[in-house]
């Protein structure tokens, strides 16, 4: 076992595919309101790994399917995670003034651009699960059943509640239980939608639908495990922000609570589970895999 | 020409009904996320007139359809304007610590909480408008036009840029064209999306589809003349806020443009223009003729 040979060039390959979409989905405006549509761009561009548009992709293609066509499911999930980022970055959130090694949007920009920023990402990408092209290609009913996903998962039933709680939990200690809110929420709610939303589109099978369903949601809790053991062993240039950060901000983690070796065994078990999750898939499943194991050495 | 003589029961009415929908339609949450949905309910609940939603219904009605099924889309849009006013208010923003004679929601929870729920109900307007119940009672076609039409009224196309280039035009000299960009993005986009939403998910014919878009977009620029004009004119305890807070924050108004005097006759006419678009329905628009009449005297 180990990642497939191909790996780094199929990521790349994809990674590209979703940064010329988003350079084609996402408008450019001239004019009175330019200055919106840079910050966006802006953001969009910053270096991110596009590990959840990354997800859409390999779930379709873990089902027999041709990725290709969800590139708007994938767009918009990236704006959406975008969007977060910018969000959190605000002062009166986590108050970062560096990610993935360059200045936050409300640093490059203000603060009032990055809130808007954020919002028209946010609204863009329900604008993009709307795109023309899904209506022509899938059956409206399964179209309906992904907004209703992709709403929940970054709103108040996930990602927005999952920051809320984080914020609060701040500077205190919490609960097992609690940590396991914010990480479901925060971030286990939009990876896992990510991998589900091609097998909605597509029509998978309850019995598969189900099988990326708990890998998503064993992926997106052990990223986040890993993402707060790598601010507190990672290095500064890869990490693009300083280390220690979560520290210094008394932000609820996991190796604050359980330690780092128990961390890093917790990533191991959920990665490995995420993987037996997939045995209904034959190796059209291995992108999907090798993402599992990659994740563990953390450079997406 | 005047109101029907049972309008404000009728407006009251509405009132009621979108209350009641808004309360039912989004969650409340408890435990480590119930400050979340607080702060939304606080925003939601702090005394709006609900023009936006009225004039759902307002516009289904026109059409001879029964407005009660589009309660959904009502709220969604509700949601998306109470959003745009907390996000608005921020310090980073407009920085107002008053809105209808009630603590901004920054300054009710904080800003970490406002812009948290702003963001909520921006995601959960749209997860409205994804409905089992519009799924069931109406064409996915159409549906799918209508979260075309919100999502680019509300974002970048729309309010998001509209606020952006207000916020560029701050304390200094405008032009026409300027100001007018500003009006039709910000505030008649929305309002215009809001009387088009009926027409478009009940299947109205071309010509009453360009009726009911024209009337949104002369009643939205009409709607922020007012605006500013009662910003001068106003009452603080009509409107919440302090009078004269434009002009202290150098925000570019159609009075500061035009004057007081060719600001009211400038609404006048965009409202008389605004019931003549109605020209092709009969008594069934009656209800979008009060309201046009009623924003001149405007207490919505």
């Amino acid at each position: 076992m180990g990642l497939s040979s191909d790996f780094f060039k199929r990521l790349k390959q994809w990674q590209d595919f979703v940064n010329q979409g988003l350079a084609k989905l996402v408008p450019v405006l001239s004019g009175q309101a330019s200055r919106l549509t840079d910050a966006m761009h802006y953001s969009l561009m910053a270096g991110g790994k596009r590990l959840r548009p990354i997800l859409v992709f390999a779930g379709a293609e873990a089902l027999g399917e041709r990725p290709e066509p969800l590139l708007p499911v994938a767009c918009a999930i990236e704006c959406i995670h975008t969007y977060s980022l910018i969000h959190d970055d605000l002062p009166a959130m986590d108050d970062d003034d560096f990610r993935r090694g360059k200045p936050t949007c409300h640093k490059a920009f203000d603060e009032a651009t990055a809130i808007l920023a954020g919002d028209a990402l946010l609204t863009h990408a329900f604008r993009l699960l709307a795109h023309e092209d899904l209506e022509t290609l899938f059956p409206a009913e399964r179209i309906f059943r992904l907004w209703r996903l992709i709403s929940e998962a970054a709103g108040l039933f996930g990602m927005v509640s999952g920051q809320m709680a984080d914020l609060l939990a701040e500077g205190r200690p919490v609960s097992r239980e609690e940590l396991y809110f914010i990480h479901h929420h925060k971030t286990a709610a939009l990876i896992r939608a990510s991998v589900l939303a091609g097998a909605i589109l597509c029509g998978a099978s309850p019995a598969a639908e189900k099988a990326l369903s708990d890998y998503g949601w064993k992926v997106g809790h052990a990223f986040q495990i890993v993402d707060d053991i790598l601010d507190i062993v990672g290095d500064e240039k890869t990490l693009g922000k300083p280390v220690g950060s979560d520290l210094e901000k008394k932000k609820a983690t996991y190796p604050a609570l359980y330690g780092l070796e128990r961390s890093r065994q917790e990533a191991r078990r959920l990665l490995e589970e995420a993987i037996q999750s997939l045995q209904v898939f034959g190796p059209s499943a291995d992108f999907l895999r090798d993402i599992a194991y990659y994740i563990l050495e953390r450079k997406l």
